[in-house]
């Protein structure tokens, strides 16, 4: 009798283990229950669509549902949601939205690759028309509508919007919706945005929004949202902070993720201490045949040595695929987590990998030193090009190097993986002091900018 | 009393010992012979010289000599050639060019920095006028002034060159002069330009090479030069290859570099197999207290483990550096190499590390596998972009990466260091494949190539 593996999401994590285990196991039954429309997209790719760049939505997906079923054999089911799990029995409810009926399906494997959802702040307003989150492909959608932005070339008939978060995707959103010809008010609550990459990177991304036109609103906690009329109706027109109330069309609010965890509460699965579900080197869950992988669930961090949640694109592809190999007779673990991330700021890039400050790796129980150096990204005397801002974090015992981040107008995005793969092989200062990185003058000074800190970093260790 | 540094040759790696044994010990005599006019200037952008890229010579210079002289006191003698060492009485025998004279001088210490010189291959007309090899400054200046193209914006008057070699500095003259609007004959005796970035490179430079107007002549063996008179002496007018006379007005021959031994010889020195002088983890020679560093010694391959001779700029910084730093009573290694370099042939980066075909692994001792795919530089989505072909190689017995190149239109140069990394941390395919790398779509799929390639050579080692 062949065996059942029952999927719960189908994006990243899903997909890839829903994929891989048919590759392994091509007598596996398997099945994914996908509550929404869409399966198999590139939500990195919102912005961009939103800006124009992507000219439909359609061409974020990467698979499409056909190919999933006909090509893969995978029993894809769009629109059905799982409603419960019961490990006991080895069974999930499924609730088919079209139908309005609930059935009963077994697994012998279970992956809950439920992601994660926008976190919506408790402000007054929230319910107004206009306001708005961005996580999906349904609500990019809206916000494109509401925007009058629907067309690749479309500049916005409205005149401004506010953005509540300066996290990689307020940042992205931000250049999206100028090139709409939008004025933007970027509002976080932090004194800088992008608070995971550490102060050296923020400053120069806020000058480069700044110079793009972006109004920061920075250290302000908003906390409402208004209409012309009653506050609880019509559409929004200002956003509320301390003494001053900012007149916009639209509120796009981007203040972070939050695990789909309700499933796995309902399942009695343990969560971790960051609030997602715990998983042990291969995915697997508290409870026995239930796997969890992506936005939902946890992942070793490769420095600290602790679970982490890092709701990112390539782990949550990874595990999955992991989970599918093993799921499927070949035992593959899941991988870890450098929290390795870059985003484009306008004409930035900005990059980060492990731990970026002397604080978070203190937190982490090391006892941290670090610089911050500006190294050009060229040789000097090759035309164009920019300084980089490059900053190196280690440990003074043992003079592992534990994160860094990275900034400027090239060559930033990919340069930090070096910094990353270093993390992974738990190299010292002075190891990737001594490494043979690449050097040409269109490309790199003669030492390259991370060799150069971690010279500067080496010497300060000593 | 005070000891005394004797250091001959003053680039890459003279100066950058010079400089750092004074930092580390302000009471040693540092003293530098250079026999020709210029130091510390950056050979490696010559072509962009010739390009028009950069304006001046001048420019090349990294630090000009007075700062050596006095910013960090260093007694830096041009135009003064080191004759003779004699290691049992610590001696030099200095030939001053402009007084015509000769003198000892004493030394606790001695680097060999004597660098590297072009290849003179024994073609018939080597001798005629423009005719060229392109190492050094002088030889650029030259050059520039034959095809009158020594400003930055000049079209050269001449009408057609040949370049013999087609190895990266052969590639990147190419690239200036046809932007001195030159007709560009690049004659190559192998059946594949850039060898030592393996084929998969090569095809894909080729055609670039071919689009961008360069007439290749591969598998061609250049035999003589030709003038229109007799065969001594006047102008250039032709090369001679088969049964093919192709006219052209100067010749670039960049057929390699071969390391400037004669004085490590004639001091009794031990060459290593390569023909460079040998040297241990501190750059020592087989004489006690003699050192050398930079394109004139060999140094250990990462992946090898064996002496290796690679001529590039940062080792030769690296070692001389840590040269520096062991006199100046700091004893540090002067670091391994593997091999990593980049080059921009017009609109590609082609890049290499370790090693790069089955042939060369076989050659080493190992028993490799490799793949070759091809892979997006960006989000499928996001416009822009181009195919990285990558190849990966690693040995089946151990499943340890050996090496790899990657050749495209953005994102390469960098994007080797991941591989070059890796091979520094002796990192399997697996650990590779397992990196946390950046991710955005305007600068990744979320499978990164190298994972991508990882992925597929793991599958292929099974």
């Amino acid at each position: 009798m062949s065996r059942t593996f029952v999927v719960v999401g189908g994006d990243a994590a899903g997909m890839s283990a829903a994929s891989k285990a048919r590759r392994e196991d091509p007598d596996l039954d398997v099945i994914v229950f996908e509550r929404g429309d869409w399966v198999s997209y590139g939500a990195c790719g919102l912005p961009y669509y939103l800006k124009g760049e992507v000219e439909s939505l359609e061409d974020l997906v990467a698979v499409p549902p056909e190919r999933f079923r006909e090509e893969r054999g995978i029993d894809l089911r769009t629109r059905h949601e799982v409603v419960d799990v019961d490990p006991e029995r080895s069974v999930v409810t499924v609730s088919d939205r079209d139908a309005d009926r609930q059935f009963d399906q077994s697994y012998d494997r279970l992956l809950l690759s439920t992601g994660a959802r926008a976190v919506e702040p408790p402000f007054e307003g929230m319910a107004l028309d206009g306001v708005f989150t961005l996580h999906g492909m349904d609500a990019a959608a809206e916000i494109a509508s509401y925007l009058g932005i629907e067309g690749p070339d479309e500049e916005s008939p409205l005149e401004a919007v506010a953005i509540v978060g300066g996290g990689y995707v307020g940042i992205e959103v931000a250049e999206a919706l100028r090139a709409r010809g939008l004025e933007v008010h970027l509002f976080e609550m932090l004194s800088h945005v992008l608070n995971p990459f550490g102060e050296a990177v923020a400053e120069r991304v806020e000058e480069e929004l700044r110079a793009e036109g972006v109004r920061l609103h920075l250290d302000t906690a908003v906390e409402s949202f208004r209409s012309g009329g009653d506050a609880d109706g019509g559409r929004v027109e200002g956003v509320v902070a301390g003494d001053e109330t900012v007149p916009v069309d639209a509120v796009i609010v981007g203040v972070g993720v939050e695990p789909n965890v309700e499933l796995a509460e309902r399942a009695g699965i343990d969560l971790g201490d960051t609030g997602a579900v715990a998983t042990d080197h291969y995915g697997r869950t508290s409870e026995p045949g239930v796997y969890a992988a992506g936005d939902v669930a946890e992942l070793r961090n490769v420095v600290t040595g602790r679970p982490d949640h890092v709701p990112l694109a390539l782990s949550a592809n990874r595990a999955g695929r992991a989970i599918g190999a093993t799921v499927g007779g070949t035992p593959t673990p899941v991988g870890e987590t450098a929290g390795t991330a870059v985003v484009k700021a306008f004409g930035l890039e900005a990059a980060r990998t492990g731990l970026v400050d002397e604080a978070s790796a203190r937190e982490a129980g090391f006892e941290p030193a670090s610089v911050t150096i500006q190294a050009p990204s060229r040789a000097h005397y090759y035309p164009g090009g920019d300084e980089l801002t490059v900053t190196l974090v280690a440990d003074r015992g043992t003079r592992r190097v534990l994160g860094g981040t990275m900034v400027g107008r090239e060559g930033v995005a990919k340069r930090i993986d070096t910094v990353a793969t270093a993390l992974h092989a738990g190299m010292t200062v002075e190891e990737v002091e001594y490494l043979d990185l690449s050097y040409a003058p269109p490309f790199s000074p003669v030492w390259d900018p991370v060799l150069t800190a971690a010279k500067v970093l080496s010497g300060k260790l000593e």
